[in-house]
């Protein structure tokens, strides 16, 4: 018994599209302060679509999800209330690092109060996306 | 030479986290429709958090990122210019099953006009959230 309708399709989830108003800020943010590296540019000017657009993450594509960064929508200052979240091998030594930049914490560095005793925090984005970060 | 300033610091993107009308209609879509399961299930009691949330994916939650499905708390009307993208092994089989359930599609199947011959489409989740379904 199973409850997949599906199963002669296989499938991957490739990535989470996040509109941005500032390419290289938003690479600069997700690759610098959060480990990613780009995999992947797409100019504006491509067959593909018409923004330049960047892939950044942690592993290949092929093999792990992405985020696609997209600029010149004009869409990212609409609200989204969902979040991305990263596992952080070194948290108290990343928020220091981020507090140095300025990143803003919506909720900061505590002990999770459900006995794990793992550690999280909620920063912004350069577009004000929440990202979630915790103890890995 | 790195333009990593955090090279000590490990990274991994756990999920991406929707808020949704109604948790079991979600879970249906994203598993029944697109092949996820549900790798784990926090009730609105638990000391993690107030609202009823699943976690659903096509791996384990510790080597593979999931979503992140969380109901009450009354902000999934709240637009989003994002996506999530899913990569498929037949789409033709996939996109006749999800007419068949009423699914709407924003854009319909069609072969991407960039010269690799890839199918793909883009649908609306529960939430009307938008779901883009490409050949992988």
């Amino acid at each position: 018994m199973t409850d997949q309708s599906t199963p002669a399709i296989s499938f991957r989830l490739r990535h989470t599209m996040l509109p941005v108003g500032d390419l290289e800020r938003s690479v600069d943010f997700y690759c610098r302060l959060l480990g990613m590296r780009v995999v992947r540019r797409r100019s504006g000017s491509s067959a593909g679509g018409g923004h330049p657009t960047a892939y950044v993450g942690y592993g290949e594509e092929a093999s792990s999800t992405v985020l696609e960064l997209v600029s010149g929508t004009g869409r990212q200052d609409q609200p989204w209330a969902g979040h991305l979240a990263f596992a952080v091998s070194d948290m108290r030594g990343l928020c220091g690092q981020l507090e140095q930049e300025g990143i803003r914490f919506v909720r900061p560095l505590r002990v999770d109060q459900n006995g794990t005793g793992r550690l999280s925090a909620i920063i912004l984005d350069p577009d004000g996306f929440e990202v979630e970060l915790t103890s890995s």
